[in-house]
């Protein structure tokens, strides 16, 4: 039996992203955005849905890139703090001690403190309405030396992303390891995990 | 110190949500999607960005119209089957013995066993190579009687939603609850979640 909540954003969970881009003066800006995630595989791209009052929305289409960063539970205040408050008033990065770093590949800065992040090149705009999808080609990823597991992949626990519920307006750590995506067959009418069935 | 992953979609994590369509002779429908999320507030959109040999995404041109299912983690075996397989071989609802509900709203089905379920009707299209963003707008969201928290919300541990860590490939489950959003304010020099604070 299902209840109606209405039409609103209420899919859960987001991820929990900062976007970094420069300022046409070169002060490096971030926000924090939930509207956001891979939209293409070749090329590869990322979107972050931004509102035209937003600085980093007149940004984008200033320096045509930006960075998403992946940041650990461990700057959730901070992260949290930057979608409350605007650019223009004050060096975010300055006020929270976070470290910008200039990419060597695109016009945009991304954080020393967070240890996934993705240089993007704009490619396309679309508005919608409320928002204006910014779709960027990824150019590259990178990821802090230490934290790679042991077979040399980006660690989700090293990683330590946080989420965001929409229903509740409240942040979340990510939880257990549930195994291998891609290996679910079906044996004798079962659902079997292969990987689980041939250890 | 940070090393390159390459260009890739390494973004982590994202959400893993099932998208029901129809058949253009009524067959109901389900496809697993990580390239999916949030994308306009007003009016709400959601997007979902499909490859073209996809069953889905010829259902969605034909119905224009799709379900965003929220999966719990007790049909993970489920969710990863669908999405390794083609409705257009197999009735994916009856050999994993799911149950597709008609929407009263749009011509689409949802899944009964996801406690929180978006109904969307496509507005936009976009190409951008590999997959095409199929956007649609959210007419209603709706949530198990049972999932409910004391406050009336929808209750992540209850929807138990599934993460997908594309950098390896593997699922993971939603962790502990991290507070409440957008409460962060400088006090004394210093962040502070000011309902902590105020406890």
């Amino acid at each position: 039996m299902k209840k109606s909540i209405g039409a609103g954003t209420f899919l859960t969970p987001t991820p929990v992203w900062l976007i970094g881009a420069y300022f046409e003066d070169g002060t490096p800006n971030i926000m924090t955005a939930a509207w956001t995630g891979i939209c293409n595989s070749s090329k590869p791209c990322a979107y972050v849905s931004l509102q035209k009052p937003r600085a980093t929305y007149n940004n984008i289409f200033k320096t045509n890139a930006f960075t998403i960063n992946v940041p650990p539970v461990d700057i959730i205040l901070e992260t949290d703090y930057v979608g409350t408050i605007s650019g223009r008033k004050i060096d975010k990065f300055e006020q929270i001690k976070l470290t910008p770093v200039k990419s060597e590949l695109i016009n945009a800065p991304y954080i020393e403190q967070c240890k996934l992040i993705a240089e993007c090149t704009l490619i396309k705009t679309l508005d919608l309405g409320s928002h204006t999808l910014f779709i960027g080609e990824i150019l590259d990823v990178k990821v802090d030396a230490n934290a790679f597991n042991s077979a040399g992949k980006a660690d989700m626990k090293k990683i330590n992303p946080i989420l965001f519920g929409p229903t509740e307006g409240q942040y979340y750590s990510v939880g257990e390891n549930l195994g291998d995506a891609f290996l679910t067959r079906i044996v004798d009418g079962k659902l079997v995990n292969m990987k689980e069935k041939n250890k």
